[in-house]
């Protein structure tokens, strides 16, 4: 993980390779196939815990928000805990006026029914094609079906993360443990996305669930903060959906006193908290529609973090880095053009950037590098690109990915 | 021309089909191979005035700015007169520092002597890869011979149009002639940029010359409000380059009185100013890189014209929707999603999209239309998006071009 790991390596915590929300005490998932999607592949899904689970949101901030915001804003709004919530990919039911969003709470009315739940228990989502009006009938009879075949074993997570892709070619999942109160505490999550996708909850849909205690507004502020330094540190294409959100489900079924920040075990679950979403955010960057490389961009001696978080952004998010990087092209020139043009006070005297560990820019005066090197160095599967601008405190992670031939083609013909 | 035109349609001036900078009266103009581009292609090239032409510059807002940029500020900020400017392709002496100012210094007292006129009265200007020293010996060289080669016609327009082209694939060139108290006067212009352009002057060099009478404030102020309904209006990647800048020159020579604000003949010569950038800028976008045709985007209905031009230059820049002209793909909801994330005051209910004649959306509804039409309107060379917001008097124009494979597969080895 390398410098991007560095907070969390003073607070202990277990990566779990075979993460997956229902790893985590209490909560089942499933997907089926309702006829959304022309594959044939799963399309609607849920995650359903066995208790009302504190739960919190971060949303996109696109102004068109999509119907299923609305009405899971509106679930959380009541008492902050969700038993359920309910996925569906292939229709984003954004842009379909009123009855968008009737047919948004008919999908949490008629999971909630089948549950046997209030209805303002149950969160939905949609990602998909924007501006056609969903296929009610097959989501209604979709739903009878779900609910028959919730599991919480692997076979519950397969079918729950086919029914959220769409032109992700791999599925997205993490996990870690911590020790809260010497219990042991389990934080999991999934997501999909692969492209219109950009700082700020970008089409990207993420789902953590996490057996441990807290209440709704401490896990919501720490779900803010770190989809700060994660989520919203990601780019593919610059463009922001109008559907993306990250819910957060707690469980509190491994039995400790309620987590806030004072507890002596909190920066062990925020840690736990944040590498689950880290890791999600950089499998979603790595799985850019067409990208072949995982792009980490950090920028340190920035003024404060604020412009630390734009000046990685605008370098990760440059079609020409972008470019470059697809063609191993150690072209440290489009970086420091991107830094140039962030908006953000620079020195311009004073830069370092340097690829992996080659210097190729120093006190901004280039600096002779191996080529061949280079080019080694490009040709991974991860490029790691850090600019020092020397001047403050002020450090800052992204993630990105290659532009390629690969994601025009997807974007020439997503719809026909 | 259409909606975008509207504003200059009320003021007289003829378009001039042959425009090029050696038009108006006192202008030479050359380009010779010295060296910088290894095709063989002209690689220096000046525009040289018989007189101390009036002149004005508006310049890249990447912080860092390339060192020719540098030094004609700083001969413009001498008596705002110039008699020449000169201009390599093949490296753009950005990021080379002390060195590079030093260089760029050289390439202007070089020109002057050769001229025998004072440095201050030549400008400089480069174009290519960033950061690697100037081959000064190569442009010394190359100055003594292009001096020889100054031609009033079109072989010294025709050379120096390849020595300031890098990716361009088309010349780009365009001409008005107005009538200023009975007397004609010519406005023409010369622009070069393919890549690496984005609003504020990414990575384009434009070079306006007249032979109108005008004092350097009056066309520094035309100049720089002109700039930012055309030149800043265009984007191909996002990337804002560290060396753009557009120059203008009026030599006086058509003899009438000096153009103010209230003189009755500055809107016509205005209207042609306007005509001349704005074609440069669309010849540009429609040049993009790998670009198969040109995006014009016209924004209605906003709170104001900053916003308007904020919101067109979101729709035009984003890779989803240039990816989806690629595809010649319908895709309105692309459309609508960058109105949405663009930051300015949008009613979500009130929005009407247009892709040429075709409704797609209206009050935010999508309208059923005829595929079939609109694949054909999107196959074509040219596709106008028109978006009204119907909340304002708002409005604005910004062109781009289609993202494709061969935009990724230039800027993927570029610099090898």
């Amino acid at each position: 993980m390398g410098e991007a790991g560095t907070v969390m390596e003073h607070a202990k915590f277990e990566p779990v390779a075979e993460g997956g929300v229902t790893l985590p005490t209490g909560f089942r998932a499933g997907g089926v196939h309702c006829g959304l999607k022309k594959n044939g592949h799963n399309d609607l899904g849920a995650i359903v815990c066995d208790v009302p689970a504190a739960a919190a949101a971060v949303y996109t901030t696109n102004k068109f928000q999509a119907a299923p915001l609305l009405v899971t804003r509106d679930s959380l709004a009541q008492e902050g805990r969700l038993r359920a919530v309910l996925v569906n990919s292939g229709n984003a039911n954004a842009c379909t006026g009123r009855q968008g969003e009737e047919d948004a709470r008919a999908m949490r009315a008629g999971l909630a029914q089948a549950l046997g739940i209030p209805a303002h228990q149950v969160a939905v989502a949609s990602t998909g094609v924007i501006g056609q009006p969903l296929n009610m009938a097959a989501i209604r009879s979709g739903i009878g079906l779900l609910t028959e075949r919730l599991g919480d074993g692997a076979s519950g997570l397969t079918a729950f993360n086919e029914a959220i892709m769409t032109t992700d070619l791999v599925r997205k999942l993490a996990g870690a443990r911590v020790t809260v109160e010497g219990r042991t505490v389990t934080i999991a999550g999934v997501a999909k996305g692969a492209g219109m996708i950009h700082p700020n909850m970008a089409t990207m849909l993420g789902f953590i669930t996490t057996d441990a205690a807290i209440a709704p507004s401490a896990l919501q502020e720490l779900l803010r903060e770190t989809a700060d330094v994660t989520f919203n540190m990601i780019t593919v294409d610059g463009d922001t959906s109008t559907n993306d959100m990250v819910l957060a489900m707690a469980s509190g079924l491994a039995g400790h006193a309620e987590l806030t920040r004072g507890h002596p075990d909190y920066p062990a679950f925020a840690a736990g908290f944040r590498y689950v979403c880290e890791e999600l955010a950089k499998a979603i960057a790595r799985d850019g529609e067409g990208a072949t490389k995982l792009m980490e961009v950090l920028v340190t001696g920035a003024v404060s973090d604020a412009s630390a978080r734009v000046i990685a952004r605008t370098i990760a998010g440059s079609s020409l880095v972008k470019s470059a990087l697809f063609g191993a092209d150690a072209n440290w020139g489009r970086i420091i053009a991107a830094v140039g043009r962030a908006g953000e006070p620079v020195n311009t005297d004073t830069v370092d950037i340097r690829l992996g560990d080659i210097v190729t820019l120093e006190q901004s005066r280039p600096v002779p590098f191996d080529e061949e090197a280079a080019l080694a160095y490009l040709k991974g599967d991860t490029v790691r690109i850090r600019v020092d601008l020397n001047m403050g405190p002020g450090r800052a992670t992204a993630w990105g990915c290659d532009l390629t031939y690969e994601y025009v083609r997807i974007n020439a013909d997503y719809r026909t």
